[in-house]
């Protein structure tokens, strides 16, 4: 649905930014910018404001490499939370959504990636010296490792148990990962062949 | 997921504004936030550039009402469209999306809503003065009514016909409808009753 094909750039330029954002196709940024377009401006305006400011007001955490506004981040500066046991994510949203259960009471590491060969992503482009570093100097005596359970998540977990095992061997510290199995609420006969197996080799007894 | 709650203002204000977006909920609203803060700054600054400047470069057109960076819209000042043929829309959009077929080649008039006594909006909020004008001193003979097939699309497109066909006897202007029917690969067994009997007494001969 192109309003006037090449003759409202405005309308079109603004479709095209919303369409590169996750979820967002084009028939979709053409209903969302025709939405602000009905709407006040100043709302647009306001939208616009915190959508620049965004970049300047948030930075990741000096310590752990999440997002926030406050440095280090609320996590990191609470002197309540574990030392003991360090959660290593992938990203920093996901410190969001395990910080949401409120089950976890220790600190987390952001490595901004996984390993990710064929892309070119190796350790040297993630945040593993820094962890080592914070490992070596800290109290740590537990690593969880939260990656996803998929190829890539799993090999930076191998890694990373390889690394820390070998660098930190005087540390002694345990380094886990997370239970993978059927969820709460799923169902035997849609659950992938591979989770399958893996919630038999990690059966726990009553 | 929210990140810190009560921290991340710069955060939540954007999640805010994206999720009061039409199609967009609360967790995509902060997955697209995220998905910003790993772009680039210069990214959303271009964003927000946009958002910001698009009620200044696009306003409606004097004639008929639709979306335009030029006044008029490229529609009204094409010297090419049949004069005689005005189709009625809603919307601005339903300009953009008629056009994008490309068959229809007479103009258009954008009413701006439709008739919705029960949200107070009666013929008085919307552009049919206008329309009723531009009849008068135009050479249209016919009024193509375009709204939905809703009850509120019905509703409007009667008594634009009621107020036409009072106001401008003497011009002897015809009022149709969009046909209401079965869409193209639509199926008898999924249609509503009240689609399957209009297109019943809309039955055209071969």
């Amino acid at each position: 649905m192109p309003l006037f094909e090449g003759n409202m750039s405005a309308f079109d330029e603004l479709t095209e930014s919303f369409s590169r954002l996750p979820g967002i196709g084009k028939k979709s940024a053409i209903r969302i910018v025709n939405h602000i377009l009905k709407q006040d401006a100043a709302e647009a305006l306001r939208f616009a404001q915190r959508l620049s400011s965004l970049h300047e007001k948030i930075k990741p955490c000096s310590t752990c490499g999440t997002w926030t506004e406050t440095d280090s981040c609320p996590v990191c500066s609470d002197p309540l939370r574990d030392q003991t046991i360090l959660c290593v994510v992938e990203q920093p949203q996901d410190v969001g959504t395990i910080e949401a259960y409120k089950e976890f009471r220790g600190v987390y590491h952001v490595l901004g990636g996984l390993i990710k060969p064929l892309e070119g992503i190796g350790p040297d482009q993630l945040r593993i010296q820094d962890l080592i570093s914070r490992l070596h100097n800290g109290t740590f005596q537990e690593v969880i490792v939260a990656t996803n359970p998929t190829v890539e998540g799993d090999t930076t977990a191998l890694f990373l148990n390889k690394i820390i095992s070998e660098q930190l061997s005087g540390k002694n510290i345990k380094v886990t990962r997370l239970a993978t199995g059927i969820p709460v609420g799923g169902d035997l006969e849609y659950i992938d062949k591979r989770t399958l197996s893996l919630s038999f080799r990690g059966r726990t007894s009553f």
